[in-house]
């Protein structure tokens, strides 16, 4: 056991993550240029991320960095950038977000890439701040890439460490220069994906596919989808774009949802990686099984508007916008009946895979739980076998599938005392909500989706949630994004002092 | 790995069970007899659980009981020993539980404990079939200390394995004298705790503290409070009685709850193996940190009916209820706020102590799991060190802790899988169920607990459901009851082939 928790160490990554903030910063400064808005909100929020990046940096020194430094960094970083993120809503004074609590809500969902919005309004805002709040999400889905796949996955978070078979360490500071190559490469890949989307619906709008997507939206959207983030300029959410829109975003979120790492190697010519890897497979079925689910249940039920195109177009868009933790609508899904909107409900806890954009559990965790479960039943026959746990080929340690055991208990249990305060909380001020809609709620926001049901639907808002809800739901999304652990482990004794 | 399963050996001992079903039904029939009632229903069930039984008993023939046997045998008994048990209700031919569908849903919510009822009409029924949906669920409960205590701890389901300190040993066959000396000794303490009730409450009676409380009544309930199973021949359940009866059942369904094997050294004046258990203390911790809760919200909410003891009672009362998994009610808890009927609720899951009569999770499993994630936290700051879990001085070995992991996923992944299919389910005929509802009625089938909230709350019936509905809730309460694994492990090929 070595000291004390060295925090200046993880206050210089904080301090170098806000100042690198105010680069991307100058994108909706650029468009307030452009559209002749305020340049004010952002001008204030680029100066304020230097100086307290500058300070922290001035704070903190080099060192070591630790499992604790490391999820330091992380817990404080996931706070930070969201609250400075907020700056803009609350200076452009504008509606709904120009409150702070609403306006940390709004950052906080874009950042965590949950896509919840307290928006009542959304005719009246500039678009340099409509921007903003896509660009928050694109850097939220970015951070997540790096934390995820060179981070999170060396320290072994729930099992994190899976998602890569390279030989495992424990301390993230011998991989520095890996980190910052892996973080290269998947970031230009982030970048590359969007661009790519970018051009696919503008190319669409050129030749007349997709009439509303003019440059703005079609650069707005990739923004939030490929960062499986699901925010959108427009009130309609996707439902204001054409057909070939839907479908050219519903490929986009797939591939958000996929791990970066194997999408890089498929793009190398290594196809195979990706088409042997079990949970691509896993996830892909899924998808396939609950849209077909979904699509028999609208039929079934007789919400079959405007014929088959248009039912599988619902049924495949929105359950994969849900299970990939996108959050986007074509359709207002909470019309639906019973068993379609359970189907929506069930994807909200799948997630897409891990090494991706992706929230909630995430496909291989519920592969290694199912394998898990399948292997207990087996041993309970014959207590005296041995058979481990394999994927793709390699065999699972016996302490990741406890630790993703946990983790995915944990999750649920965080998801059920979330829902019940979201429901006691919203009776306490009269707010009459139905159990399922406050599940939904606190689903949406600790696994950070976005829309659930209710007033919290895919066209409705956060804003009429009391504000000691929000305040909560602010903190679940801020920790359902960083994995849960980060944020535990603050709160244990050891952590800080032996 | 040894050959096929050999059935042949569970054939004999389910037939053993049937053929001893018949001694108890001579209790009702007596009381048929004492009241002139019709003896014929009676009749033929001892005839048929004779004829069935020995029937079994020379298809099979004795041998050596390995898990799988065992896991056969316990799933056999607990669906045949209920079909049987469905006999009398069909044959008396009254009411609703006449109906087949509905004569085994009341007889496997007796023989499990469960205390779910499909009566619409407590009044119209026989002294005698009365008294046999008390009987059932006695049986039921010493049929479960007997499956906790000598099978299931010995073939580690679940992590109940923990139960006793004693060396594993994973061969039933080899315990059997020991099986046959715990069955005797916890049969015979839960037999003296029976009557030491039947006395405490006919002497209240008799003193005149306990009007309404009959011989009848006092023998009746009893049977039904030592088994933390809740059936009551009063439609009002234990509301019918006085608080001095009220309280003296709350004592009783917290002993229900406690490990028997640590009564029994008590009762021998070796207290300090029960006081220095950490799950008794934990136990008790929650049911007094949940009561108190309870009373807190009856206050906050002005549901305060009676002064302060009747607010205590009903606290503690329904508190003591719903954790102990027995399921009586002296107050329409349906009728309170959202906080205090989520109380209940997650109560449910909650559970007693391992060892008891108890149903749901159990405190021995929630306090290894919370213990579990505190040295979880502990080792994502210090991956280097091994720290075991211990439990009463003890030390919890990590197979274990990964047993009761899963055991408590599959658990709460099967509630909501059977919560989506009762909403979904009642959806289909037009029983607008809210989400709360068909999870209070998921659970407290699943979870053998009986009444929960709406339709299906303390003083309502399941008569409303569809029979679909009925169907999968009969088989919810079935796997529920013996704690799910020695189902599921019947659905593997492994089972019969290897
Ligand atoms: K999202
Ligand atoms: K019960």
């Amino acid at each position: 056991m070595r000291g004390n928790v060295d925090w200046r160490v993880s206050a210089t990554l904080v301090g170098t993550v806000l100042k690198w903030l105010s680069v991307p910063l100058v994108f909706p400064l650029l468009i307030a240029v452009y559209y002749g808005e305020s340049l004010f909100p952002f001008l204030v929020t680029i100066a304020v991320s230097i100086l307290v990046g500058e300070a922290l940096v001035r704070a903190g020194h080099e060192g070591r960095l630790g499992p604790r430094e490391a999820f330091l960094m992380v817990a404080v970083t996931w706070f930070a950038v969201p609250l400075v993120g907020a700056i803009p809503f609350v200076l452009a004074g504008t509606g709904s977000i120009a409150h702070p609590v609403n306006a940390l809500f709004e950052s906080m969902s874009g950042v965590t890439t949950t896509g919840a919005t307290v928006l009542l309004e959304f005719e009246t805002h500039s678009r340099s701040i409509m921007m903003w709040r896509q660009v928050s999400q694109w850097l939220g889905g970015l951070g997540i890439l790096v934390l995820a796949t060179a981070i999170l996955s060396q320290i072994g978070v729930g099992g994190a460490q899976l998602m890569e078979s390279e030989t495992q360490t424990r301390d993230v500071n011998k991989l520095t220069p890996r980190i910052a190559q892996t973080a290269r490469l998947l970031g230009g890949l982030y970048i590359g994906l969007t661009l790519a989307l970018v051009a696919l619906l503008y190319g669409l709008h050129l030749v007349g596919l997709a009439p509303n997507m003019d440059l703005y939206n079609a650069v707005a959207h990739p923004l939030t989808t490929v960062s499986t983030a699901g925010f959108s300029p427009e009130a309609d959410s996707i439902m204001a774009f054409s057909p070939a829109a839907q479908w050219a975003i519903t490929l986009f979120m797939i591939i958000g949802a996929t791990n970066f790492v194997l999408i890089y190697f498929a793009l190398q010519g290594d196809w195979r990686r990706l088409l042997d890897s079990e949970e691509f497979r896993f996830y892909v079925a899924l998808l396939a099984l609950l849209s077909g689910l979904t699509a028999v249940l609208l039929v079934f039920d007789g919400t079959y508007p405007g014929g088959t195109e248009a039912t599988a177009r619902h049924a495949v868009f929105n359950t994969v916008s849900m299970m990939t933790t996108t959050g986007y609508a074509n359709v207002d899904f909470d019309l639906w009946e019973a068993g379609a909107k359970h189907v929506m409900f069930v994807c909200m806890f799948i997630g897409g895979m891990a090494g991706s954009t992706t929230c909630s559990i995430k496909t291989l965790r519920w592969l290694v739980v199912l394998k898990g479960f399948r292997r207990d039943l087996f041993t309970s026959i014959h207590p005296e076998a041995i058979r481990p746990v394999r994927l793709s080929g390699g065999v699972i340690d016996e302490e990741t599938i406890r630790d993703i055991y946990a983790f995915t208990l944990v999750n649920l249990l965080l998801f059920a005392a979330a829902t019940v305060f979201v429901v006691v909380d919203g009776a306490r001020v009269g707010l009459a909500l139905s159990e399922f809609d406050a599940m939904g709620a606190a689903a949406a926001t600790f696994l950070n989706i976005g829309p659930a049901f209710g007033i919290a639907g895919p066209f409705g808002t956060y804003e009429a949630f009391p504000v000691t809800t929000k305040l909560v739901m602010i903190v679940l999304m801020w920790i359902g994004r960083i994995e849960v652990i980060p944020v535990l482990v603050l709160f244990t004794r050891v952590f800080w002092t032996s």
